[in-house]
């Protein structure tokens, strides 16, 4: 199976420097990845390094705590889509989604959409019910987000072939995205076989 | 030696609820800390929870990894600060201290200053050489911030005493907050010894 364009090839280090941005995007190139996946200070360089390649520029908002102000991950993806991102991975207020707070939810995830990129709604699995993660899923698909996605790989847990088995019966026509702990094509094959449409890793598979 | 007016209490968790937040502020009001630290998402909550009370409202801006582009941290401080935050701890562009791009470390945190808070400025030293910690101490002073900061307690490692040394030797007029795996009376109380004007913790010392 080639799993080149399923995989966002992703570097979201705190210490990552532009040479390490660099190599991402050449080893992306030369494997002919889906994306790239960066924080937000990357997406101009990734922009310009990408330009006539197929390999998209995906942009982490909100990452990894979730918790940032609605008004402020709308502002981040905004500027990232400005820069160049062609699809934003968005955390969910993982909190709002503890306390039931769905209203909060939708809203949170219609901002970041309103940047008009390809918007995947990081779900933080590990840290939700089963239950939660079902509404959640499904809130982000009625908000019209494009993607769910498992984990942001900075907490307590990665993707579960469990966990995206409950998103896929929730999220309508949402695509699936896992990632987190997923380093070899042997593992990611089976997330495909189980109906993911995208593998997040840090990983040369 | 009373601590309380040393205390920034803090609850940054991607989980943490409404309710987790309203503990917190009473805490941190029955002790009398200096601050609540609160991811953005919870600043208008803690300003109307603390209203008539001497404790501070912090928020955490480009956190934890600091890798957010230089526009959208100016923003989310911004907005924290339109939400009632009296102080903003900002994340440094580890990245950019690493290839000596200490221009774009001077603007980044020039951007968040212009929000007119008091800006701690967070140099994860964990990640870092004791040359590039003195370095780092010194843009920070010189862009006008108020504090350096030495964790977010998200990283490889917290505060350590050899990296206060440092600062203190390099951070000219900035205060220093310490922490990241403070968890007790004795602990912080070293820190203070130590030269350090704020302690992080999550725990009641």
């Amino acid at each position: 199976m080639d799993l080149s364009k399923y995989i966002d090839f992703t570097n979201l280090k705190a210490d990552a420097t532009c040479a390490d941005i660099r190599k991402l995007c050449d080893v992306a190139k030369e494997h002919g990845y889906a994306s790239v996946c960066v924080n937000s200070r990357y997406v101009a360089l990734c922009k310009k390094l990408l330009a006539g390649s197929d390999v998209k520029v995906a942009c982490v908002v909100g990452f990894p705590l979730g918790a940032m102000s609605t008004d402020a991950k709308a502002f981040e993806a905004k500027k990232a889509v400005e820069d160049g991102a062609d699809e934003i991975d968005t955390v969910i207020p993982v909190g709002a989604v503890r306390e039931g707070d769905f209203a909060y939810v939708y809203s949170d995830i219609k901002a970041v959409l309103a940047s008009g990129a390809t918007v995947k709604v990081i779900l933080e699995t590990c840290l939700l019910s089963d239950e939660q993660i079902a509404k959640a899923s499904e809130v982000a698909a009625r908000a019209g987000a494009h993607f769910v996605k498992t984990s942001t790989g900075f907490s307590t847990g990665g993707a579960t072939l469990h966990a995206v088995e409950i998103m896929k019966a929730s999220c309508g026509n949402c695509k699936i995205k896992a990632s987190g702990g997923i380093r070899d094509a042997e593992t990611a094959a089976k997330y495909i076989e189980a109906g993911v449409s995208r593998i997040g890793t840090s990983s040369i598979l």
